[in-house]
């Protein structure tokens, strides 16, 4: 399934994509795609339903992101052995948990605002992680019943904050709409192997990130399960998983986002983001 | 006002303090004590009620965290002088700001949670504050406007998975019960100024940690100003913002929890928490 949200910011409606592509309004099933929504036995129901006797939506609403209700932002740094070396930065030996704020959420095609002093402003797009239900010390091998699917996501950072370590890196990965997710969530039935994406990122039309999930240093499995330990995963969380290579701040010469340019993020099966980079007065 | 969340976990109802101290019901008025209703608008409706009109909730109910939904829970690291100095750490030239995940967000005299693999957990009563409405790049002089109101708060801490900066502290800082906050959420009319509030903790009848919030390197208006320029603070996140001298980390010899211990922490004007420690199956 291909959830959704679709309506203006804070106004969205959950939706669901059906076979020729069009969105088909859920908002008669369930309140909000956040919390038990996300969990299997309410994706069980949703995947029972006779998709074709929704209500069509008409026209192309703006898309939000896919869950209404963040409860945790988690990122994880230089998970991709490709994208660690073009940093020069040491393999981590366990995952860099890091948090983006949950107020940085926006949709997949929603601008992303350039401070005026944000000079340094790069683009990572990754594989977003949506957990469907409760999570404490789960194992390698049960992490995957956890989750309730994935989207894309881009973990825009300005890179003049990222210094001293990952400590900084929440204020330099949380400026409103740092954190476009979508278009869809995509349940895990229709992304058995987390593990084999292509994600490409191409600025004003040129290739900027290739990438493919295989060279994650850290599986999504083993991540969902190393947090576990830390912390309780909830319904609604989202965990990005870390940029593959490309980035501006790792190319020569240095790339920056300027207002302007045009962003277009694609994850295998995931969809696409199409985001445009606009100047905050 | 002292607004506040009794009864079960996850079943709480929002509630008042009257002036004999016992709890009288908001549920009749208010859904819950997040979002908008922390707003100013919304608290002075609450703060235009009778309280003697409410009914009176019999017993004494387990309390929750006073703050229904926690958008955000940010840290600040070594914000008190007398506390950096005992950690021997410079003194920060710019707030520290880290994150605790929400779901570590427990009430005021709910038991800590000790891990058996947790073998250095450590205290630390704090100011909290909530935010009670949006706040983007608002300036020190009107950041106040932006809070709702404060309560104590203990940054509850494994300081061995709290080392290599800042970045690993999330996950030091955000196992569930690490974040207990309460009694009361306490308006700001009755804390007109958040720079001279006297804080105590006692560790099984022994005085631990005394300081004053008048030797915070930042003050709580600069903090929210501060933050507010790197991501918006939204109605309910919460800011608990460093902690005086007296950890047990910086005691000769060390002081780590155990299970059995018993914690009373006091913020005046804030009321009191007890806690008792309790092992993690």
């Amino acid at each position: 399934m291909k959830l959704l949200r679709y309506g203006e910011h804070g106004l969205e409606k959950p939706g669901i994509l059906d076979g020729q592509g069009q969105i088909r309004d859920l908002s008669g099933i369930v309140g909000e795609l956040a919390g038990e929504t996300l969990g299997r036995e309410s994706l069980s129901r949703l995947k029972a339903l006779d998709v074709g006797t929704l209500p069509l939506v008409e026209g192309s609403p703006r898309l939000g992101a896919p869950i209404g209700l963040v409860p945790k932002f988690l990122g994880i740094g230089l998970n991709y052995r490709d994208h660690a070396e073009e940093t020069g930065m040491p393999i981590p030996e366990v995952p860099i948990v890091f948090a983006k704020a949950t107020s940085c959420v926006s949709g997949p095609d929603d601008p992303i605002l350039a401070p005026k002093d944000f000079q340094r402003m790069d683009f990572e797009v990754e594989l977003a992680v949506v957990i469907g239900s409760r999570a404490r010390n789960v194992a390698v091998e049960n992490a995957l019943d956890y989750v309730a699917g994935y989207c894309i996501g881009n973990d825009v950072s300005e890179r003049s904050l990222q210094k001293g370590g990952p400590g900084e890196w929440i204020k330099a990965k949380s400026h409103d709409s740092f954190g476009p997710l979508g278009p869809w969530l995509v349940t895990t039935d229709e992304i058995p192997d987390p593990q084999n994406l292509d994600l490409t990122l191409d600025l004003n039309g040129e290739r900027m990130q290739t990438g493919n999930t295989a060279t994650m240093i850290f599986t999504v499995a083993e991540l969902v399960s190393y947090i576990s330990t830390y912390m309780t995963l909830v319904p609604g969380d989202v965990i990005t998983t870390g940029t593959p290579p490309g980035v501006g701040m790792a190319r020569k010469p240095r790339v920056f986002l300027k207002p302007g340019d045009e962003l277009v993020l694609k994850v295998a099966g995931l969809g696409e983001q199409h985001a445009k980079v606009v100047a905050l007065d």
